[in-house]
């Protein structure tokens, strides 16, 4: 496997000059976020990522998490370079100094993310899930459950992890049976959880689970779920862990990738019920769990977005290396590395690009969430919430991770027949990659997501008052023929999402089955033309700072080309996507089920 | 893992309907292909593919194929399957019946090949390669080599291999460096293989293995390059397997998925050289070997119709099986299949639209083959030739593989969280497909192929043959306005196929670079457009039926529908396809190798 290389250049361009990180350090408590704090972050972040946590990427996926005799033994090395990444203070970087976090924006920690699931996402998301835990106690704990815990899960000494998921209760979370009966000042929790990612492991002494389950006589689905937090260890009166609670891994899960991360069965209440802390009030725990749920799925699209990254890596340094066939136009040549082929490079230009523009918006998601949460008037956090974060985040999750899967498949096929041999690395990509349209809410439920609260229900003005942004945003663009032409393409493609738009909501107003069978392709249109607008103003900044002979003439000049090409073979889909969203939700339906 | 039902009836309408069986089985040699002899034995391979192999392929999977000392050991239950397979002479279909082969068209043997894949394709691999030592054994061998080795290969009693790649050789097999001296009536073969698929195992008491290798004093490149036949055990006067031959496997690969099939690399010459017996003329072995290899082509674009279809045919069954959230539109009703969910609808419609497309094309293909070999006059062969293989292959190859890759993580995706446990069975059709847009020439080469050799060559007349024919055959059609809507649609398409074959052939013709870095696009949209031909015929065929009460009703019903969402989700690719291949191209080559 290839070494793992941050793109550093990239991401502070797309920080500085797509992301408006000079705004979001205006903005009270991110005062410390200065370009040059940024980069001196993203540098060392890159050292770990690239010198600790890359090399253990694929043997841990080849040693796998194991489970012994009840007990889940990470790979070799992950514990370790768990200690390291504490130690250097990277669980805390995002969270309230209060409890010990640094206290840096959404948007400084979305490189950081990129870089760890990059390197290695099995390892990654035990500080993922650690998040959750500590954005939940943060909004939602008592102050006594923030003393107890927070700090502890911001240094991370301690994790948590995410207990949603029973047999029957997957993307229908309202269907968890897992019950908690009132004893004193707490609950005694028992029931089943699956696909616990790292709810036992070997990196601290205790683990924070936090627990969806239902009181007696709760009301039926998702109104009558209640949040807990169940410790592994019991604090005593010191806070520190004491007895175990009644709670356990029963077994791990075989999965087809992200190999190096336990993914654990929980059992709760063997015997006298594990004890758990309610968390807010009762009845209202998915309530609480959706405040979480919007940040996990912005974190899994970076997911998408950094296996991508890693493919690609892999793929062009394979490409430079790999000596096969003469050029096309040189019969009287010797052969050549294969990056001299014109498929190759066409390959690598259509990773590249849609790396570089996923990027982009999820790193501009995550800009909105900083400004949804501090910008200085209520009018407008209002407005980056509604027209920002909440818009984009089902697009950054949907399109990113499908894009990791078609990307990390791209990756596989130029090594030809090397990526099919587990050795060269390609392969792991494709097989970690293959989740993350899964969990977090499948891309399906992303897409219903965004074609019901974030259109239909706004009777589809956030969606036209996107469009008429990136038409005004591009049409103002100035540059070369080329940027222009890049910027051109984004405002046809834009015109067709306005009409798609108009559809949707016309259609949504009087067939719901309709707009939900055309909320795939619908998603991936909206994606397409946000990936281009974020391309088109990169290509004319690029171009600019070219003319300046500010910043590296490589990376500026590939810029403009990497605009042009997605421009050119990404941008024309949208013509298709809008009959395949509209047209094809009939179609979708003429079937019976037995026709299907 | 679900249970493998092959799909007799679809195979049943394409071959009868789209294939022209009937006109096959009026070639010489070919009368005995009745419809109710190929029922029969399309009713028998269902069995031996449904209750042999499909329920190994999962624990094949998982024990994997095992090298150890210098053994190879396929796995359990593998043996004795192909025990039954060639028992009951399954693997002597196609063949010449001088040879104990049972002379059935092409036609008839794409379906079985699809069967076999579809049940177990780490499995099927194994008759693949012998069907390739036979077809070369068969055309090129000499008579004594014939009567030493086709009956046992035909038979299956022994298995053939196909020993072309080495490290530096993949693509570009005219970099092989295997030696071959003289001696006698026979040759010392010294050199190192890679990724021979069954190149040892525990299935027969003798290999033979196909071998490319250079003679002294040949010509470098290509045309240097010899083909031998080199048995791992050496015939005695008896023909029987006598002394083991200077050839061992030296270890066998860890590979992302058919892991039931032993992938080797294989040493010839360890001590004084394996002896092989040069099949035809020294310097002709590349020659040789494309003569095999354009059905092998043909065969893996088979595989990918054959993943596809039984990750269909999983996702399928666990929709319905799989209860999960409300109706959309019943809020006030109960959790329901997922079946129910228009986005689940959706991606099953789209893995059968696409399935059913690409098979009839590989049908159709398959026809053609039959054609070009034995129509009655050489006019007509030679137009089966190079309007109907030539041309065919290259898509069969590269499109049905992409698709079989895209179509297997859309199964993956139907599951949800399952389907990333290996234990639910969709993963495994995601690993093992990966292979398939890789193995006999990479689809990049498949689509230089197309552009170079099948259109360029010709000045494009054969794509605009083909375009001609099309727009014909769909605008011919009579039906409801369901039909004549998809018809209609694939007219419009393969008017945008002229135009990129215009662009293409004027390109071409004073820039191959660009010719080239358009070919994969180009590709694609040609089989798009091919497989919309087939389905709206298919479309016009199975309402013309449902009209006169021919064939079960929802059969015929779901077919029109099928094609119908073919033509409003799949065909709307083609417009952003043309830009891709043209303005693409320019965008493609504009960066520097450094910009990449």
């Amino acid at each position: 496997m290839q070494d793992y290389r941050a793109p550093i250049e990239d991401m502070r361009f797309v920080l500085t000059e797509l992301a408006g990180l000079d705004r979001i350090s205006t903005l009270a408590g991110y005062e410390d976020a200065t370009p040059d704090l940024v980069d001196a972050i993203l540098e060392e972040a890159a050292k770990l990522a690239g010198n600790v946590l890359s090399p253990i990427n694929q043997s841990g996926d080849l040693q796998k998490a194991r489970f012994e005799n009840g007990v889940v033994r990470t790979p070799d090395g992950f514990a370790g370079a768990y200690r390291q990444f504490v130690d250097g203070g990277w669980n805390a970087l995002p969270f309230d100094p209060e409890y010990g976090g640094q206290g840096l924006p959404w948007l400084v920690a979305a490189p950081l993310t990129e870089m760890w699931n990059s390197a290695n996402m099995a390892f990654a998301l035990c500080p993922l899930l650690t998040q959750g835990a500590v954005e939940l106690l943060q909004t939602h704990g008592s102050k006594s459950q923030k003393d107890q815990y927070l700090a502890k899960l911001i240094a991370g000494e301690w994790t948590g992890t995410m207990n949603l998921t029973e047999p029957q209760a997957g993307t229908d979370v309202g269907a968890v049976k897992t019950r908690a009966q009132p004893e004193g000042d707490h609950y005694r929790i028992t029931g089943q959880k699956i696909y616990i990612t790292y709810g036992e492991h070997d990196f601290t002494d205790n683990i924070i689970h936090m627990v969806l389950a239902r009181t007696p006589g709760a009301p039926a689905g998702p109104k009558g779920i209640s949040l807990f937090v169940v410790p592994k260890f019991l604090l005593d009166e010191n806070g520190s862990p004491a007895k175990h609670n009644d709670l356990r891994c029963v077994s791990i899960e075989h999965k087809l990738g992200i190999n190096g991360s336990p993914t654990c069965v929980m059992a709760y209440g063997d015997h006298e019920g594990a004890v758990g802390y309610l968390i807010g009030e009762e009845n209202r725990g998915l309530e609480y769990m959706f405040t979480m749920m919007n940040n996990a799925r912005l974190t899994v699209g970076i997911q998408g977005i950094a296996i991508a990254e890693r493919a690609y890596q892999q793929a062009r340094a394979f490409a430079f290396e790999r000596v096969q066939s003469k050029e096309i136009d040189k019969p009287g040549g010797g052969a050549a590395a294969i990056i001299k082929h014109p498929d190759v490079r066409r390959m690598l230009a259509s990773m590249k690009c849609q790396v570089e523009a996923a990027r982009a918006i999820a790193y501009r998601a995550s800009a909105e969430l900083d400004l949804a949460k501090r910008a200085p008037e209520e009018n407008a956090r209002q407005g980056h919430q509604v027209d920002g974060i909440d818009l984009l985040t089902p697009l950054v999750k949907a399109w990113s991770t499908d894009l990791g899967v078609e990307i990390a498949s791209t990756g596989v096929q130029v090594h030809g027949g090397m990526g099919f041999i587990e050795e060269t690395g390609a392969a792991q990509h494709y097989r970690d990659a293959r989740i993350t349209p899964i969990y977090e809410g499948t891309n399906g439920v992303q897409a219903l997501d965004l074609v019901g609260r974030k259109i239909l229900r706004y009777k589809g003005e956030t969606a036209r008052r996107f469009c008429a942004r990136v038409i005004d945003e591009t049409a103002a663009l100035k540059g070369s023929e080329n940027v222009t032409a890049t910027a051109r393409s984004v405002g046809e493609a834009t015109k067709i999402l306005e009409q798609a738009t108009d559809w949707l909501v016309e259609t949504g107003s009087r067939d719901l089955r309709k707009a939900a069978a055309s909320a795939t392709p619908y998603l991936r249109l909206f994606a397409t033309v946000a990936g281009g607008w974020q391309m088109a103003i990169a290509a004319a900044r690029a171009e600019s700072k070219l003319a300046n002979s500010d910043g590296d003439p490589v990376f500026m000049a590939a810029k403009v080309k990497t605009a042009a090409f997605y421009a050119d073979t990404v941008l024309p889909q949208c013509s298709g996507l809008m009959v395949s969203a509209t047209k094809g939700a009939d179609s979708t339906l003429a079937f019976t089920d037995e026709e299907l």
